[in-house]
């Protein structure tokens, strides 16, 4: 089996790593628009062949993972379609999924073996270096085919992460995008906001506001050293669903605020009573 | 010398830990709404002193914490004063400053020896049970005196706290609760509210959205699990600056938010990438 991987970044790393500790017999293909980055991984990583252009890198695999920046996802992915043979799948790892799908639809609507997916790992840290062989073991793997994508192409992706230790499931691309932008791209947007205004306020007061800040803002704000070109993206690649998030977000926030103002102090602790049971209960899930 | 306690939950508990740890020559007096926790905390604590009366534990004492639930501290204060020595200071461990300030000097407008002050020290987890003896090491110990109190008895709440391990500094009332309000007050905020965001968008797509939460949404949320009871009560008695803070996030996150919607992908860059700078260079603080 040939897999070929489009972007070495923590997730094409951490997926070739995985992919080379798990089965010898994978020949892996790499490349990257940062040459450096695949010459790297592939001292790293013996038998990896690094690939100069996609035409090298597509000839006769049988699944291709796209793993660039989200934004460009969909152009990668329309390279490859005429490069390949008639059985090999794509795949990417993008965070936003309604946008890449709707250009590749709108460019190849017959072509029925691009499964979107989206491995729910990561972290604030970017780059090959950060890449681990562990990074897929018993996280979510979503997959989020859109009609008319071909059954046997599904399976393969599910079955390929599967044996990495992705625990794979599906759903819509809209459903995905709305829900991703709630629990993941609403935070980064909060995080790297409020960063924004403790520079404001260190500058209106004249005094360094961060050198007060104790452990609960550093775990709000931890997210907004993630990488900034990546993040740019994916808030314009998924702004619909994240100016909804936003909405909906503001909405409980000024809600908490007014009963506050109000002193409708039952109000409030209903509130923050159910928001931390709800918090509470989270603690014994798959990733702690 | 003797020292009181009053309320022992995880900054009172921390605080006898300290000075018993600390100094075996002082004496220590611990009062609780809750006798149970006081029990507890006597058996944990040889020597230790457990008082059922406001006025047991004020006899003859140098210096009092009161480390109540906020709400309470203007009112244990005010119970307080008529009941010490004319040398003895208070002091109080709230994360809010004016009004407990306020309703202080409304009542005894002529009593100097009231020390506000605020240790940047705790956790979600609350209750005498999580108390340390080093809770206070290393960490930021602010002082907030109000025109008029004595310099002695800032000093000697100053050195006392001190000798535990904390960095002492002073600001005004006002200046604290205004950067508290950032840095502590909002991030609670958006925990609690998204936390709620999460649960109606739970029961609106009929999925539980909180299985796709990653890293992030839990960096974001942990502080959500923190007491509710404690939150509502500081949300209280600093509306107005966490009012104002939060209309400063707002206009932070609403502009970032435009600039992705006007694909004015330059602004967003420079948004990111000096929010995620601050961030990093956070990194090196006291409080890692």
């Amino acid at each position: 089996m040939i897999v070929g991987i489009v972007g070495s970044g923590l997730i094409g790393s951490s997926l070739l790593r995985a992919i080379r500790a798990n089965d010898s017999a994978v020949r892996t293909r790499v490349l990257d628009a940062n040459p450096e980055h695949v010459r790297q991984l592939a001292a790293l990583q013996p038998g990896v062949e690094a690939c100069e252009r996609l035409e090298e890198l597509a000839r006769g695999a049988d699944l291709v993972f796209v793993c660039t920046p989200v934004k460009a996802v969909a152009d990668i992915v329309c390279a490859l379609i005429p490069l390949v043979s008639s059985s090999c799948v794509l795949t990417d790892v993008g965070s936003a999924k309604v946008s890449i799908i709707a250009k590749v639809q709108a460019r190849f609507p017959d072509f029925t073996r691009f499964v979107p997916g989206h491995p729910m790992a990561g972290g604030e840290a970017a780059g090959p270096a950060h890449g681990t062989a562990e990074l897929f073991r018993n996280r979510r793997y979503l997959l989020t085919p859109y009609d008319g994508v071909d059954d046997g192409a599904i399976e393969r992706v599910a079955a390929f992460v599967g044996e990495l230790g992705a625990q794979v499931s599906r759903m819509t691309p809209e459903r995905h995008d709305e829900i991703i932008a709630l629990v993941s791209h609403l935070p980064h947007l909060y995080a790297f906001a409020l960063m924004g205004a403790a520079a404001e306020e260190t500058q209106a007061l004249g005094a360094d506001v961060l050198a007060y800040a104790a452990g609960g803002f550093r775990d709000v704000t931890r997210i907004a050293a993630a990488d900034a070109r990546m993040w740019l993206d994916i808030f314009e690649e998924n702004e619909a669903f994240l100016t909804r998030s936003y909405e909906l977000a503001k909405a409980h926030m000024e809600g908490l605020l007014d009963a506050v103002r109000r002193r409708d102090s039952e109000r409030v602790a209903e509130i923050l009573t159910a928001s931390r049971r709800l918090r509470l209960e989270m603690n014994g899930d798959m990733q702690p």
